[in-house]
């Protein structure tokens, strides 16, 4: 059995935003030489995701658009979260989209459908952020 | 360590259906003779979703009624992505109802509560899709 | 290769209710002894949840309002599941909130980022319910 582990730091700008991964989980099955896995890839951070869907700019808006019809940012006053903070609508989003996703890797890749795409999104941004990426396998 | 990987075929005739493919799973699971294990099952597809819940009729009506209620299939304008397709409320029902799950395997059976069954959830049908069985164990 | 399993179990006293049940996964991979892996915690109910997100009170106060907006409790004949139960919300809120969680084990810890936390969902409680923990890895 093998193992691997890796810390991807990310970086959005705004305070929301969806980052196509998938080089960079790719990246790290090429470093560990692993053919046969379970990869896990989630956010360290309760107010990010990592999800997968396809990699198109049209349905990301759509993304955006719902889930502020489903946890609205503002007022900040709506959620009892926002005493200090003001991120309650964030934890909600990440959610909706989830923490995490797990992939099997084949002959060395990631064994994707035609259109599977990694994205980390982002709900509470403007500052570093880390996503962990774990094998196990041989 | 053993893995085993095999791809389930599936035909829903609607636009959405529900499918219990939990006697699939179980065939992959006799087909390998793997005991302990972590199994994932995911739909290779970004309009359909893997998910657990219970073989209830009425409660997958519910589902039904839910789902258009959060993410509506009509008006097509409705959605940025519908510009050559018709499928965004596909892509965020699958969101809601999740792309994987990932099971214990103990004794070589699925290691499940009372009333667990895996359902594929098409949102986006009428054509021959696919969903992934991984398993890594021993 | 090792593997490990054990079954948790949980009262909730109210009908719905999140404990913190990351001291129970912690003892669990104390027990076993293993340093590398990926550990699965899923409800064994197709009724409650678990999911990973921040301890504290104005959060889960928050997801309980929120909940009960997207899958009202009440009237119990709203939901087609309802012949026989009155849990139809129970299962919608647990699909949102999702099964299960899969965590990286690293140095025999969890490896989480600095607010991670494992909670159990319940959204029909009232009796004694279960969790399952597996980890395979070495």
């Amino acid at each position: 059995m093998k193992s691997y582990r890796k810390e991807l730091w990310l970086h959005s700008p705004a305070r929301r935003g969806l980052i196509n991964i998938t080089s960079h989980v790719e990246y790290c099955l090429n470093e560990c030489g692993i053919r046969q896995a379970l990869l896990l890839c989630n956010a360290m951070h309760i107010t990010a995701s990592v999800f997968i869907n396809d990699d198109e700019a049209g349905l990301h808006e759509d993304f955006e658009i719902w889930l502020e019809g489903l946890a609205p940012e503002k007022p900040y006053s709506r959620y009892r979260h926002n005493g200090f903070e003001d991120n309650g609508d964030a934890h909600l989003k990440r959610t909706i989209m989830g923490r995490e996703v797990v992939v099997a890797v084949s002959e060395a890749k990631l064994d994707f459908g035609p259109w599977e795409q990694i994205f980390y999104g982002e709900f509470d941004g403007k500052r570093r952020k880390r996503v962990l990426v774990k094998i196990i396998g041989e």
